[in-house]
């Protein structure tokens, strides 16, 4: 334990010390080292996937479910897809530098804002060696400096990485401790790096719900982070009902195991009657369980009843809940109570109502006549994505590089001083 | 202790239910609560001094310190500025619904952000009655609900002045909820406030390092914090050496109390004979003890020997530090070790030597031929202030407005589904 806290605390001193160099780096550097991590991650796809292979042996042999060994494996196709994730965060703008809203005040003095990056960023995800290369791009191109902590189920995979990490840095004359793959599987690893307040600005946790609880609960510095999408379709009385019908199938069946997937359908009573068994028929065929209110029940034979549960539930499954209300204020009044302000979209041709909702609705991404299914960094045109925030502070929503950086105030003066 | 417990989870579950009302009150309403509550404060002017001489009779009785007593003393002339700063609030724009960067994706959905309230934001203060007038009106004008706690020797000021904020709040048909004032002088009720992540967002602690550090040790919450101010000037061998004098005596000696006081003077090295003996005579002639290095000392006779320690140091009194550097690389790496991240300034004529100045220092805010007094809600047209954030997470600088909001995401789709 003792030995990890002085591990630890290198850990913090070197990156530290990166991160002053990467701030400083310029926009040429960064992206030679990002086509070169590709390069050395392309070279090296036969040595990865030996390496990876050590790792999903062992999760194999621990019994891991066959879910979690298909996001440890890699393949060549999916060492190809982490090299070109890296060549595509080269053509991003960089953000570092940009100067906005310099204006002069009354005293003479210009002030404006420059973005500049956070520091040093702890970032601590499940067993996915993807997120490595994919973190260490985003990091490096947000110039900052990067401590990964990936799932001890792919510790030599992630050390393999790494090592293609560190040569590109070095290529573009970089330092290599601006990206630190932790060595340890010891979980006293993860409990050092969220509480070294002099070492780490932010900790981005990607995983299931209990490991960001934890993280969340535990650490000493600021959080970004994702925690649940109970996310609605609301279809109101003045929905299109061709568009409803398409935006709720697609909000939900699109894919099921992800936080932007609908989880509870609310359907004005108006409609409802027209909307649910049409729409329900496409649940049914693709497997959809549905479980509702009294009301819908009615509609629709094959509806279970909801519990009071459901309506809290992250189902990321084939299953759906459905709620008829009486009107927009109903259906605000349920998301405000049962959602996770993650993701929300109304379906209306009403123009006061789809400003009420835009306005009132507090969630990370409102939508009108939009799938729920569009929250997503790439889909909002960031380019790349770190992980989705549902928190307020600082990020909220898809975050990409900008998510990544900060703002300081710089003054420009001709010798000016305060009377 | 339970007691206490019960209490502020009523104060917060009825912060939370203000909360959702005050984000969808319209700029008019709240506008009219700021203008009611300004003209409740100047209509109960003589009942405020009553009260508030209670607390300073107490707070005399209690020994309190002589400077602290004036900041608790209100007068006819104080509380007349309370209610001009909320006459003032209320003529900023209102920050809330404001909708930027919506352009089209190749989806076809069109993406932007809308800008929203935090939610709950918990401020603590010391004992410093206008304070309670101030947060209640930039809370109230952002959209948020406030849980206001003020140091105890002002809990008669503080109660009266809620109820001027209450009275307002109801003229314009807002809840009085949305802003409450801690009634216990229990500090328990602190302990409470900075835990309850259900019902407070964000925690503005305001008053000594002590106080911050022991709220951002214990909080739970994210914190938006002002730690302490070590700032400095930097005079270049190419500075304009008249600016450079006016620029460094001002920084010094407009005022010693404040955050962005410059505690230390850098000079190059090139100047430091031509600059030190003039400048150092004004900073004497007006009572300011000197403490400098080897060389520094070398050309002031009347220049203590400055320790390790001086350089770390926010005098916030009639003191300087100085240091004679080898230039622009010595003096950032001094910022970079003993500096606090606030607020920095170099002073030259040189276009390349200032541009690294201003990308290379990490501060809050960096300068260029400008006095560090400016780093200032009000001069930089923020036109309020409820703090200078030293942290890079969510604000940083001064933190007006804005910086008690966050922006959600907002999509706006004519049927769009993911394919």
């Amino acid at each position: 334990m003792s030995d990890i806290k002085t591990y630890m605390q290198g850990v913090g001193v070197a990156a530290r010390a990166a991160a002053r160099q990467m701030a400083q780096a310029d926009t040429a550097t960064k992206n030679k080292a990002l086509l070169a991590i590709a390069d050395a991650i392309l070279s090296a796809s036969t040595h990865l996937i030996a390496e990876n292979a050590k790792d999903v042996a062992a999760a194999r042999s621990h019994g891991l479910d066959d879910a979690s060994i298909d996001r440890l494996t890699l393949t060549e196709k999916s060492v190809r897809g982490m090299a070109e994730g890296l060549q595509q965060i080269a053509t991003l703008p960089d953000p570092i530098g940009g100067i906005t809203d310099l204006s002069y005040r009354p005293s003479g003095i210009q002030v404006g804002k420059m973005r500049v990056p956070l520091g040093v960023i702890g970032i601590i995800y499940e067993s996915r060696p993807n997120v490595t290369a994919d973190a260490a791009g985003l990091c490096l191109k947000s110039g900052n400096a990067a401590i990964l902590r990936g799932g001890s189920e792919a510790i030599h995979s992630n050390q393999a990485i790494a090592a293609c990490v560190h040569a590109g840095l070095q290529a573009a004359g970089l330092p290599a401790n601006a990206v630190q793959v932790i060595s340890t599987t010891d979980r006293a690893a993860v409990g050092e790096l969220i509480t070294m307040k002099d070492y780490v600005d932010v900790i981005v946790p990607r995983g299931g719900k209990g490991l960001i609880e934890r993280i969340s609960n535990e650490a000493r510095i600021p959080v970004i982070k994702h925690l649940h999408g109970v996310c609605h379709v609301y279809i109101d009385s003045e929905a299109d009902l061709d568009k409803a019908i398409r935006i709720a199938d697609n909000a939900k069946t699109h894919r099921y195991g992800v936080c932007n997937a609908m989880e509870t359908l609310l359907v004005h009573s108006d409609v409802a009657a027209q909307v649910l068994p049409k729409l329900c028929k496409i649940y049914l065929d693709k497997g959809v369980e549905l479980r509702g209110d009294d009301t819908a029940r009615k509609l629709v034979a094959q509806m279970s009843a909801a519990t009071e549960e459901d309506w809290y539930t992250e189902y990321l499954a084939p299953i759906l809940s459905i709620r008829v209300v009486a009107g927009l204020d109903g259906a605000m009044d349920h998301i405000a109570r049962y959602g996770s302000q993650h993701t929300e979209s109304i379906v209306t041709e009403n123009y006061t109502k789809a400003m009420r909702f835009l306005r009132e609705v507090d969630s990370s991404s409102v939508m009108v006549n939009a799938s729920t299914r569009f929250a997503d960094g790439f889909e909002y045109g960031l380019g790349a994505e770190i992980g989705i925030s549902t928190d307020k502070i600082h990020a909220r929503g898809p975050v990409g590089l900008e998510g990544l950086t900060s703002q300081k105030y710089i003054v420009l003066g001709n010798g000016q001083i305060r009377s």
